[in-house]
């Protein structure tokens, strides 16, 4: 306790860098991006740029600058365009609609987070200490944003014939050859993040409390499942073998057509997949991505493997984690960063790929949602969805961490999840 | 026929003037508009003005360049993008999927609308008379599309809470007060436009070929029907009598909750509706737009009388023409407009609003498609369409004509539509 | 209108005993069905055999029992339960929901049949004339339902894979070899039904007015087309060129996958069909049934050919009656037919199969609906539905006449529809 | 294992004797329905009547009888047909579409009943040891049908506005007032079933292995919520609160209209609800039911309270369990039972309404399905589902026990689900 308190108190007078880091790093993604890329929702699932830029702007004036008294806002509408799902703020425009929104235009959104920015260094120059953990709050959440951007992008980008550009250059790391089993003993574990700052700051309430839990002796992948791997698993016919799917799995995969992972294409005996720089040959010793849940687990059952569960990886990492020097802070980090979205060395359990669990997203044992609409940020999603653990080539190297509990529906394909496998 | 192939021979020398003023004219409609607002679809049946841009010089590009050995296409992608519904032509991307692309750019789409012009330009420079009647279809074909990108920028900026104005002004003129009845006398009437020239040299097949229908005393209103008269039938609770709707109407009426016309919205006792201009009070002497075949077939059955059939509209626009003097060409009329939109005088049949006709779009007696790709234009949407008969505010002055025959689905309403009675 | 009173006059005396062999058909057609049969809604727009069976009777307790004042209804929940779409009368059970129902049990309804059978005959043994009419059109009314009693089970039985069969025997009559054109003159034709009877009695309001109709000259062909002719067509590849199809029926056609007539079924190289006798192999010479409109409209173009309109098939059809003998009531036959449907010889326009036409389902000029709840039998079903004309095997001959007009969606593939060529 | 041994040996004289009487009751449940009853599949989710005796023979055959080769199949057709979810077996008839089969009739399934019982009661006079267990999990199978033809009945009947009685009676038993809290230590329990006996012989796969779990302290509710309490949350407006709902949840309850538990209806200031005896008034002392996971969860949430996790739920069971006495085999309690579906005492955790866990079921550390179709049986559903302990009143008292997992989606509610509190 003693050592955060004093760790905000001298990472108070950077908070403020933090801030500018974050909210650049924003834009900086959208250097390539046209009005019209910023503008299109490709499903409903995904979101327009423009839509992320106004909505983690929306959620510093919400949380923080409205607070205030003397504060006015920038626009009377913004409150219900750009709400996301907060219900305890108020009502929020429907978010399959958000691509029909053509106004305000990406010059205004950033006219918007102009204004707002200004507001809010004026707010961090001053010292509140109050607001740090909303302030980190709200970087956080734009840092998930800024992966979502890049998710949705590749969505959108990927349903045009033309198969356009985003930025070139490679987005996974090869992996080693040889994967090699890390063992871990049985055990009660303890599990989650405290107060008590492991290797970071600052956590979701999703990853507290901490607790125990029971593991039996297991082992765990030290590599990613490689396209090459998958490609065996596609070859032997696993996308028409019921026996190895899920139920549910295998209806989605059927009413869908799936027969390879999101965003690959045969074309005269030739894989290739669309990615962030084009359409690409499959590059067979890179980590597989953008499989869903369903396909990780339909691939661990034909490797007779299975997928870990996220406390068995959250373990192993902090194993690892132990062994690393350096533990930077979170503030430290960022500013350090050179601003790229950079995968982490495929050596370790983070990076590249969000990795499937075979856990279903719930609460830890005395989880008790925050009061007020911030509650809503976590808490109401403990439902029908899987955790991911690890981090992508997508997500900022700020942004990972052990305990981080990523998680979505075990449908989705369009993040970039991947596959390590256990035993 | 003589006098056609005078006509054309006198016109042809301005073919290319008009071929300028009309492609001219499409961008001067997109002056106001963002590259955000030109990109999306707000739902299947409209689409991006990009696209319409696109489109329309794609159909020069396909069925008249294209036809010339030497010309060198802008891009092979367009050939499947920009084409509409022409299986002839070959593959088409999906319409509803317009609204996934964000490339090319609007400034691509303009380079390739330049591209094109020089092309068209030379070649009509060439003088080679037998692509007259195809550039004067492009023509025509473009300002049908000129209508439609007003009429899907109204339904997209209409989904946009910021009601955005596209162009401030009136787009309806005020009826005059007090309806009177024109009176026919029973006959066998000559329907349909022939090569014989009668006000205009142009027609589209399915106006074609003239044939004779009889038709019993009729009698047709002078005036549309005006907002006001449509608010007593709301007022009476017109959308919740069953017995003046046709069955699909009242449901469909029930299951999108129809309660007044398209873009109308009731608060604090006061109706207003979306515009072009914006939101604005509902003005009672105006036409009333925007209801469906549904709604104005309801209305006529509340109102004691009925629509006109096409036959009867087109019986009355002609006498009308015949008294009416300067019946410039095509050709005159486009290149002495003052290049604006702009409704016909309200004492007309024809302007300001589409009127639904009682008759369900089909074949003139002895109508064959032209063979060819062309031949899907018309022929091939004869099912389950009501003929709307005039023109619009929204309708170039030199588009409407007394043998049109305009149509869409009974249920739509994002057209500029409304209602004129008969008995 | 003298004859027509005659007419009542003279068969008034019989009308109980139409009313008891009209009846006594439906019944009759349940014979060789279960409880289980009877009970099944196979798609929304079929219903239970049980269901036919309630609302026929409901119809005559609705217009003619309840309005008796010492009636005491059956039952106060059938009102809503057994009506189909009067809103006039009142609420509806929902029309996609009555396979929910299991009570009332067949035996119940078949109870429900003898109560209202019983006051019925105490009221037509009355005597009271002015019912006759609505009597005679509740006759005809469950002479509708009759035939879709056999479309439905049809439907119903078709979906089981143990093709059962419904009852044995043929249900189409060959069609003489070598179709011959049947030629008429141009002229002003009259169409529809009067109260001047033509060869009966009755008509349904949607055949009035008499109106005159002006009409090139045509031919008609004296067959309809066959299943060979039709094979011809999918040998050609008809279910696969989009320059056949009307836009809307290609992509029907694609959506749902049609290949072939409904209930055709290809193996190892050999078309069979579902029919009412079961599982049948395709007989060449026996006219094509189970085609859409638009597989109609497509054929006829494959041909080089054209549907007919209403009026061609009506104006041929009364030419062909006026040559016939034997003109008899619509009483005179009912109760000398043997109580089975039968085709009518394949000589005739009637029969066999309900012939599609090019005609939209439109209101004869001056058609007003009748007042009250029998004004929505027929009026507000005037939009999207072509009209067919002639009879089918599953027609009672009692049914027929030349201005009679049935009329269904163009999508729509159950009822008995074939195809009859015209040019 | 040699305990277990034992017990199948002494037990194997009266397996017979289960099966007769596992077998007979499925019928004693049909003994108040009608063919028509029995015919119809009020939504995808449920199935006829017919369908679940037909499938409970099918697994007979097809797990025993086929694998014996003098066996002659009684139908090559229902090897598909009743064929649930076997992809290993081979292809199903669809699920959604069981409604349309009104073939093979309620007759003909219960010759086919008759046909397999005959050969199976040979076989089992065979003492052929090897099949006891497939026998077993053949009848269990069976059990967990009875329950489904209760649930299933009940939705079929409660759509029909006539709410006909299936079988008059409470259905539930009235909780004893006021509440207690049962404590429990913090620990590292054993979890699941054993082939060391506990209490039973059987159990399925999930229930397995047994493995350690670590619980800090907790306690549990002693009584389940009552229609009062849940009143109280409805009056509180708790279907109104998005505060108190999961996203997933909330958007369930709003899209389908939810106001209160299934079943349930405010007429005139009165709540009745829809059971199994008709409608009847809400008695506010027993147990709530027909609720969905979402609805468990969100009244929690309003209680300040939480729903138990299966562990917990399990641990206090087996604790109640080893307080209690006459711990009879399956056979013993089957043959003993008086053949009724009865309410287990109120004051034990088990009966009345299966109870919400938050616990969403996944395979225990270990899992793997057995080999072969049979381990389709529970493993491929372990995604989106939550975890329900206990029984209900649809339950066959010799079918609970403290290890058994049922599941279901958190939005369904037709089964009879309801909620015990947990801290």
């Amino acid at each position: 306790m003693q050592v955060e308190t004093t760790t905000i108190a001298t990472t108070s007078p950077k908070l403020v860098d933090c801030y500018r880091a974050v909210r650049n790093f924003s834009l900086k993604l959208c250097e390539t991006l046209s009005p019209e890329d910023c503008t299109i929702q490709s499903m409903p699932d995904a979101s327009p740029t423009r839509w992320h830029l106004a909505h983690t702007t929306w959620f510093f004036e919400t949380f923080l600058l409205r607070e205030r008294g003397d504060y006015r806002r920038y626009s009377e509408d913004f409150e219900v365009l750009f709400n996301s799902y907060y219900n305890t703020v108020g009502e929020q425009f429907p978010r399959p609609h958000r691509g029909l929104l053509s106004r305000p235009s990406l010059g205004e959104v950033l006219a918007y987070r102009d204004y707002v920015d200004e507001q809010m260094v004026r707010l961090l120059n001053d010292r509140v200490e109050e607001v740090d953990s909303i302030v980190t709050l709200g970087l956080q959440h734009e840092q998930q944003h800024q992966e979502l951007m890049l998710t949705d992008i590749k969505h959108m980008l990927g349903r045009n014939p033309l198969e356009p550009v985003y930025r070139d250059g490679n987005w996974h790391s090869a992996q080693a050859r040889g994967s090699e089993w890390l063992e871990f003993d049985e055990g009660l574990y303890e599990i989650g993040h405290s107060s008590q700052p492991r290797a970071e700051a600052f956590a979701f309430d999703n990853e507290s409390p901490v607790h125990r839990h029971f593991l039996p002796p297991f082992r765990l992948a030290s590599q990613l499942v490689t396209c090459g791997d998958f490609m065996r698993f596609i070859d032997d016919g696993g996308y028409q073998k019921p026996e190895l799917w899920l139920s549910e799995g295998w209806n989605t995969a059927n009413n869908d057509g799936w027969q390879a992972p999101l965003y690959w294409r045969q074309s005269q005996g030739q894989w290739s997949h669309f990615t962030l720089g084009g359409q690409r040959p499959v590059d067979m010793n890179r980590p597989v991505c953008h499989v869903s849940y369903f396909e990780a687990d339909a691939y661990a059952r034909w490797a007779g493997l299975r997928l870990p569960t996220e406390f068995e990886w959250e373990v192993a990492a902090l194993d690892e984690s132990k062994r690393a020097t350096n533990q930077a802070t979170f503030a430290d980090s960022l500013i350090a960063s050179d601003d790229v979205v950079h995968p982490i060395g495929s050596d370790a359990l983070m990076g590249d790929v969000w990795q499937w669990t075979a856990s279903q997203y719930t609460a830890y044992p005395g989880y008790v949602a925050p009061a007020g609409a911030l509650g809503e940020y976590n808490g109401k999603f403990m439902c029908n969805q899987f955790v991911l653990r690890g981090g992508s080539c997508a997500t900022h190297s700020t942004h990972a961490r052990a305990t981080y509990r990523n998680f979505f529906a075990p449908a989705a394909r369009w993040q970039f999840s991947g596959i390590r496998l256990a035993k």
